[in-house]
């Protein structure tokens, strides 16, 4: 089985994974490698490599499964007192395996788990630049 | 004005934000604390403290948009190859204001932006156990 779309299996049923929501266009199952002990990994069934290829409704469903998740973690064994959510779109933004997918952690006091790097204070003038930029990109998309 | 809910302020228009897209139900505008150059937020105009208070037709909404602007990211000055989705849900998750808000952040090689934190690798029965703890409570939220 090919590890880069190992997901894929995952849905079709044939590589294991320890279930625990399943609708007609999404599959939420254990990460195998968790920061957290409850660590869930939400997956569209149809196959898309990233957020490019993805169908935004199917995206917009991975946020409410995912929303769902995060109340049951709270409810469940796993005791959580919060949650993140995490997407890599990209190598460089760390995706591994290209079958998108949103990560749900819980987290618990000291657990360790958070976000590397220093934000900066950019001045106004600088963000409304690179704002205009975005904007410019997204009329441009039409 | 409340800095934890300074985001209903930008809604309102009554502080400033560097926006890059709007419509009936979400606005997005430039982080001004950027983890990387071009960081944005993604937040619903209706008030919600946390994932439990959100409408999750306005939750999917938040990742569609962020979808459009993973895309305007990329074709923009900011000139990313990857973007990273994030979102804290609590205090123990980092949530430090009280409206919900979705972090898209473009990635470069080298910008030092990453997670913190060590993946396990439980045993399998572990992993079905606490499936198995998750479904329980999805099932008794109904």
């Amino acid at each position: 089985m090919n590890p880069y779309t190992i997901f894929a299996e995952i849905v079709a049923g044939r590589a294991p994974a320890s279930t625990v929501y399943e609708d007609q266009d999404v599959l939420a199952f254990m990460d195998i490698r968790p920061m957290t002990p409850g660590h869930l990994l939400v997956v569209p069934k149809v196959a898309a490599r990233d957020l490019s290829e993805l169908d935004p409704e199917v995206g917009g469903k991975l946020f409410k499964v995912g929303q769902l998740l995060a109340a049951a973690l709270r409810d469940s064994e796993v005791g959580c007192d919060g949650v993140n959510f995490f997407l890599a779109d990209g190598v460089l933004a760390g995706q591994e395996i290209f079958h998108v997918h949103l990560h749900v952690i819980p987290r618990t006091a000291g657990d360790g788990f958070g976000l590397r790097g220093r934000p900066t204070s950019p001045h106004r003038v600088a963000l409304d630049y690179l704002a205009g930029s975005i904007r410019g990109a997204l009329e441009r998309r039409g």
